[in-house]
């Protein structure tokens, strides 16, 4: 037997003891942490097993799987030159409305996320058991904000933060249209107890001037109201249990006609036709301030305390929002839902063009899957690429029973990936015209090269030179570089000047600067001779925008 | 028998029926994935025990434990605010050297982390098998860029790149100095084939300006190389398979003094106390370029090849950093020895005179261990504030056995988190002492405020106004506001300036903007009475540094 054979059988027998380790402790209702501290150990010696039958495979080199884990992606230059843009472009609105930013870790205690997401709670990462705390990737950013308002609710209980960061999700990928499993939300929340709809509608103001700055072309955002909502399935006739359920069925209308919603509240979840028809008779309306009027004249819902409550909000919220000047970018949809429990008041989501799965024949194709499991993504839409709402119980989810609405909080977040990956496709377009993007994926603006004789030292004192005053500045890490390679470079990554040494000019004290970009211009074949002394004078002069 | 007694009999009886299924797979020798599989479910088991046991606990609300986990914490803002501060200084000096960036995802394959941190592969974090592929977290920045390069050779074979991004240790913390077990790093390497330590040099170079732009004091960064250092454990008689166990014996020489490192390598590792001695008599020198010119008098060294070429390097380096006018900021110090794995050249690590342990009586303390099993980090050092060296064998490891050396690589790693520390407990010595510091928590410049009734839909307006003009701004979310509390959040926050609403002045189409810091500036008591039309261009004349 060889030796990595031995250790395969030994490994082997240690699993068959731990078993019955696990099976005794299992047999005599030992405390759970007992049984599962076992287990985890039983897993460990599961997982030597599986390195010690790869090294017996012989442990050749070169045998790795080259790739990143399923749904998650390498970001190249280009992509974070763009990313960079992005993340700026929404910080500055961000804190242009006073926000301030925090960060927590990328993992939680398992409890912490245990009971906030409903349905999607099996999409939730946890960590392997290695001894110590349970734990689990994030999945939002906003139930750790609010397990940080919570333990710090002198300090932070009034606050107006954002965080962009990355978060986790185990769903099906459909990578081109920006849905990974590892993703960026970029989220901007106010905490605290103030006068009502004033912060949300400073929410909704943040997210139009961010989806405007961001440049992303048209978009609308749709607007409702849970209480209301919650009250036209009251006076609908939805019995209570059934009101979550139905309120997803009712949100899936943006991809779906309202044939196969129907079918889904009747026949899969049981609710009676006529319920269900009345349920229609809301929900497809959509209009803007108009329809408050329009459902208060509706006797019936206006018997429900929580819909008086949710046209009193919206009729506010419509005020402030004229005064943001932003009424003509909202649509009041009763068809709007959204999935997550947690929302007490408005909800909202923008959408584009491109939210939409692409059309065949003028109807939307049915979102499909390959026969290998996969989704096809030419039959999906990027989605709502921004979404938020009012969520007044979820800081007092962590505060204990008696403080269910200790902190009151409304949050917007942007789908930052989607965003992106419309933002990309129009850089990629542009580039491919051979037109000069303002995004670029390297931003030297020197190139120091040598005329001959390699002059590897003295193009070294130059870039220190340059680099101590600012100057983005590269040369090759050659001794002796070629002049062709030299300049290959700098086509190659678009470097607007080049600083060029050559042996005579250097014994004088001079460099020569040529200006690489807009080479027509008259005079500049063979550039300009420059004191070295003012180079870095010189060539800022030439880099700023004005001359 | 309660109904949720029974649910957890029922579990325990579904673990006994999988503790039977694995045996029987291990007892037959089943392949390896069907054992892990079901060892898998088998801990999916054991967690809905767990959930079972906790909801049968009665499930109450507010028994959650409301903190992050083991070795994190949460970023509050003006701590984020200096991070910022310190990112974007690092990320300007990386991109003046021509540095782009790229990112990877936080978790990888864990084959592709496998074999690559020796004995401290322990510390690595799993992600639990929930099904299809086996991850874990990164353990550094370095592996997941090795296998970016490897995967794209053509495109990325040469490449300058920084990533500032979070990785993961299973570490014992020590929170106030600076060692989590989530921490940023900071890495800047140049992939690909130059000319001898022209890259090496620019590294030492980007340390020395990032760490002086930083502004953390005095700093001195050790030199040394493996081959050098190689060659003096050959020289000495120490067998090749002990020389990783003596070279990380050596690298405590910071820490403790010679007889102990002694000590460690003749009782502990087996090693003849003469060839301890002999390695004494090499690793105590430190010096700077001179030290070169007297190791090549040492014949019995330069018999060995790999001396020579060490030395041959650090002769070319001190050339290049001549040029670069930082040779005294190093110091070549044959005790340095870095503990991974994967270096091939030189090494570099940076100290401060906080990275030492703190001295007790002249002498450093002992790193003490409490009697809960904690660091006691009052015996702790900050350590290294960054490290790096030549790698030139990792992106081969993932190239396959023919290309060992396909991609050379040469990075630094700025330990941003005791950098941190320092500069935060700086800050809060300085906010202490009433100093304005130039980082602040947040960054408001105008605050609008009523002066009598309210005028909420003003008070909006106004600050829509300076939004649109970029200009940082908030009000009171209430619609009648006491003046005294208004006053008390600008005072709070340091805004410097209150733009005023009062009835009478808003019926003229003006507003009165009064300066809060530098109150005692002449007539600026009363402040100024501001058309509306001109509001921002007048606050924008305030506000910029000139005026």
């Amino acid at each position: 037997m060889s030796k990595s054979s031995e250790a395969v059988a030994a490994c082997r027998r240690q699993i068959e003891a731990q078993l019955d380790k696990v099976r005794s402790l299992n047999a005599s209702e030992a405390p759970i942490d007992a049984v599962s501290s076992e287990v985890a150990a039983l897993q460990t010696l599961s997982a030597q097993l599986g390195e010690l039958s790869l090294s017996k495979k012989g442990g050749q080199k070169g045998k790795i799987t080259l790739k990143t884990p399923k749904g998650t992606r390498d970001w190249e230059p280009l992509s974070m030159s763009l990313r960079k843009h992005v993340f700026s472009t929404i910080e500055r609105v961000f804190s242009t409305h006073g926000a301030v930013t925090i960060d927590t870790p990328v993992f939680e205690l398992k409890e912490i996320l245990a009971g906030k997401y409903g349905e999607d709670s099996k999409l939730i990462y946890d960590l392997q058991d290695q001894g110590g705390e349970l734990c689990s990737l994030r999945y939002d950013l906003t139930v750790p904000f609010a397990r940080f308002v919570a333990m710090n609710p002198t300090e932070y209980g009034n606050i107006k933060r954002y965080h962009i960061a990355k978060v986790y999700r185990r769903d099906q990928p459909a990578m081109t249209k920006g849905r990974f499993r590892e993703f960026y939300q970029c989220d901007f929340d106010i905490a605290g107890t103030y006068d009502a709809m004033v912060p949300d509608a400073e929410c909704l103001c943040v997210l139009v001037e961010t989806l405007d700055a961001l440049d992303i072309g048209a978009f609308t955002i749709k607007l409702n109201h849970r209480k209301l909502l919650d009250a036209i399935f009251a006076v609908c006739g939805v019995p209570d249990d059934k009101i979550r359920t139905i309120s997803s069925a009712v949100d899936k209308l943006d991809k779906s006609p309202w044939d196969e919603v129907k079918h889904e509240m009747v026949a899969e979840k049981g609710l009676p036709a006529d319920v269900a028809d009345r349920i229609g008779t809301y929900v497809l309306q959509r209009g803007s301030r108009e329809l408050i009027a329009k459902l208060r004249e509706d006797a019936a819902l206006m018997q429900n305390n929580k819909a008086v409550e949710g046209l009193a909000d919206m009729e506010l919220l419509f005020q402030y929002l004229d005064v943001y000047g932003v009424v003509d970018r909202v649509s009041f949809d009763l068809s709007l839902a959204r999935g997550l429990d947690y929302y007490t008041g408005v909800i909202y989501e923008a959408i584009t063009a491109l939210s939409a799965p692409p059309t065949k024949e003028g109807a939307p194709a049915q979102r499909k899957t390959k026969d290998n499991g996969e989704l096809d993504e030419s039959t999906v839409g990027v989605g709502s690429i921004a979404a938020g709402g009012r969520y007044d119980h979820l800081v007092g989810m962590f505060c204990g029973a008696k403080r269910p609405d200790a902190v009151p909080c409304v949050g917007v977040s942007i789908g930052v990936e989607r965003v992106f990956s419309i933002l990309l496709q129009r850089l990629q377009e542009a580039q491919a015209r051979g037109e000069r993007t303002s995004v670029r994926q390297k931003e030297v603006d020197v190139y120091v090269m040598s005329m001959g004789d390699g002059l590897l030292l003295e193009r070294m004192q130059v870039c220190k030179m340059l680099w101590d005053a600012g100057i983005k500045a590269e040369f090759l890490y050659k001794k002796k570089p070629k002049l062709q390679q030299q300049f290959a470079v700098v086509d190659k990554e678009q470097i607007p000047l080049a600083v060029l040494l050559a042996p005579g000019e250097w014994a004088n004290g001079t460099v020569r600067v040529k200006q690489q970009l807009g080479k027509d211009e008259a005079g500049d074949d063979k550039g300009t001779e420059v004191p070295l002394t003012e180079l870095a004078t010189f060539v800022q002069s030439k880099l700023s925008p004005s001359s």
